[in-house]
């Protein structure tokens, strides 16, 4: 019994699976495989690096299969014009996260494109809605990288009962695999957004030593905080925080954000050598709470089929226990 | 199709719906509403006052359903003597939570009795297996009350995983609907616990103003921390808060427990009165993240046939969208 959502037609998909714009390690090779396997692939446009946007989107010309290209709201307001670069790529779909849509709104609209955006509470919702957004994201707090503090199973009924089946709504944070697809369609979501699980994937651009201390991590051994954007100079605006998998640098500072600020010279010299060199006892691994979940690196088009798999068994009453 | 998991038969009950053993407030009736309507209700043992604990269980005596009691361990260990009050009521299960339950687990079983243990963490689901528990809660940070900070996506799973169906896991924190029942047996639960959605019921012996703001408040409209067991001289051990909807209190006092330490004596002066007159500005009203998901206060075995109703459509794919 294949799994069927409205998200579906509206994005051209085969599975209602969509793989989070992880800037910089979520590029053309991860959308590429994602999306070839019937799921919604969404390059990470991030901060809106011009050089890796234009690069990624060239190889993407190859991608016949449906995808997203992903922005951070708030930072692509700076420089509006990196948004030309992701449409002239022809996505089916520009994902906005962390910042009111409207100004992007009639821009990516007028150029066919469909508009997801990321929402952590209501009004973040109701302003989505009101620039016209087609799909809602409700990102939990277990997401990797940022988020806010409301919980998966709070927020994914709550938008599902505000938008009341005006736009299909996704679910994000803390899933990994059948059960949380499954578990997200009992909630009225129409598919789900995985990050963590597709950092751990062969086509992923992150280094083979953060997708091993994913593989390693349990669950509980994340955490949310400011500290890896203040190691960064990245000043995030409020209700925003990261999450990353805890290590040295995260035990040292948790708890001293102030201090680490009154510091800041230092840590962000010292931080930026260990992201040079790979040294993830300093340098964060972003990933959630579905860490517990994962523990392989396999391509992301055998995790699609791994998750639609399991999910369908779920749904069909064959493990229900 | 009925729902059926292998905690129905193990509890006796039909319906895989536990009510919480809210102290004080989930007396006799409510416990007899739940177990009546084939769910299984669970009487508020609390810290174990002993007055209150004799005459609910002399009323549960007419009860002809499968019912259970529950104990805050930590506070059982300091009278141990109020289990055998508990025990000669002839519930079909003990429910321990916040503490090691094996100083209690041969008393309990030796009557007959089934052991459910709540847990929070996989150290704490290792030491209620190790004790010889028959049912595990794996509660999330979005219960009211008691608990700790894994969300309930994170840790239903885990908890699933690590028991590897040796006992039934049930899910606790932020259900209140027939939605959280399916999307908790996607994740590998056997069946739910849920406290909120039951306190705003009839036959639940708070306050009716407190039901009143429980139907009021949205989600988001609660905070975890220390405040009020702080606020009541309650000294729980870590790593355990309490949730409860965000008040004036609340707002006063949060992110200054310090302050309020070094104000004790006026503070829980204030609290009391508060309590007594039924303020609940300044009282807590205990409750989950399920908030947001309540607006009325029916009779609880109306909860329990409207949850199961919603929960088997959904699992026949009525109401997959």
């Amino acid at each position: 019994m294949p799994i069927t959502t409205p998200l579906i037609s509206l994005l051209g998909i085969k599975h209602p699976i969509l793989s989070a714009p992880m800037d910089i390690i979520a590029g053309a090779r991860l959308v590429a495989a994602v999306s070839d396997a019937g799921g919604f692939g969404i390059l990470g446009g991030g901060y809106g690096e011009k050089d890796w946007l234009a690069r990624e989107t060239a190889k993407l010309k190859a991608c016949t299969a449906s995808f997203g290209i992903g922005f951070i709201t708030w930072s692509l307001a700076k420089q509006p014009e990196v948004l030309d670069i992701a449409l002239d790529a022809k996505p089916r779909a520009i994902m906005l996260s962390f910042g009111d849509p409207k100004p992007f709104a009639p821009h990516i609209k007028s150029a066919g494109c469909l508009l997801i955006c990321q929402v952590q509470t209501e009004d973040m919702a109701k302003q989505a809605l009101d620039a016209g957004a087609d799909i809602l994201i409700a990102q939990g707090t277990e997401a990797g990288g940022h988020g806010a503090s409301r919980t998966t199973l709070d927020i994914v009924p709550a938008i599902v009962d505000l938008v009341a089946g005006r736009v299909p709504v996704v679910a994000a944070g803390g899933i990994a695999d059948g059960r949380g697809l499954a578990a997200m369609m009992a909630l009225g979501a129409s598919g789900v957004l995985l990050g963590t699980r597709f950092y751990a994937s062969v086509e992923c651009d992150g280094a083979e030593d953060a997708k091993r201390r994913i593989c390693k991590a349990n669950s509980g051994e994340t955490i949310r905080s400011s500290i890896f954007d203040f190691s960064r100079r990245r000043w995030w605006p409020s209700p925003f925080t990261g999450r990353v998998l805890i290590n040295d640098h995260a035990r040292k500072w948790r708890g001293r954000e102030v201090e680490l600020i009154q510091n800041l010279d230092v840590v962000v010299a010292e931080y930026a050598v260990a992201l040079e060199t790979g040294n993830f006892d300093i340098a964060s691994v972003i990933a959630g709470e579905g860490v517990g979940l994962i523990h392989d690196v396999p391509p992301a088009g055998a995790i699609v089929e791994r998750i639609i798999t399991e999910a369908e068994q779920i749904i069909a009453g064959r493990r229900n226990s």
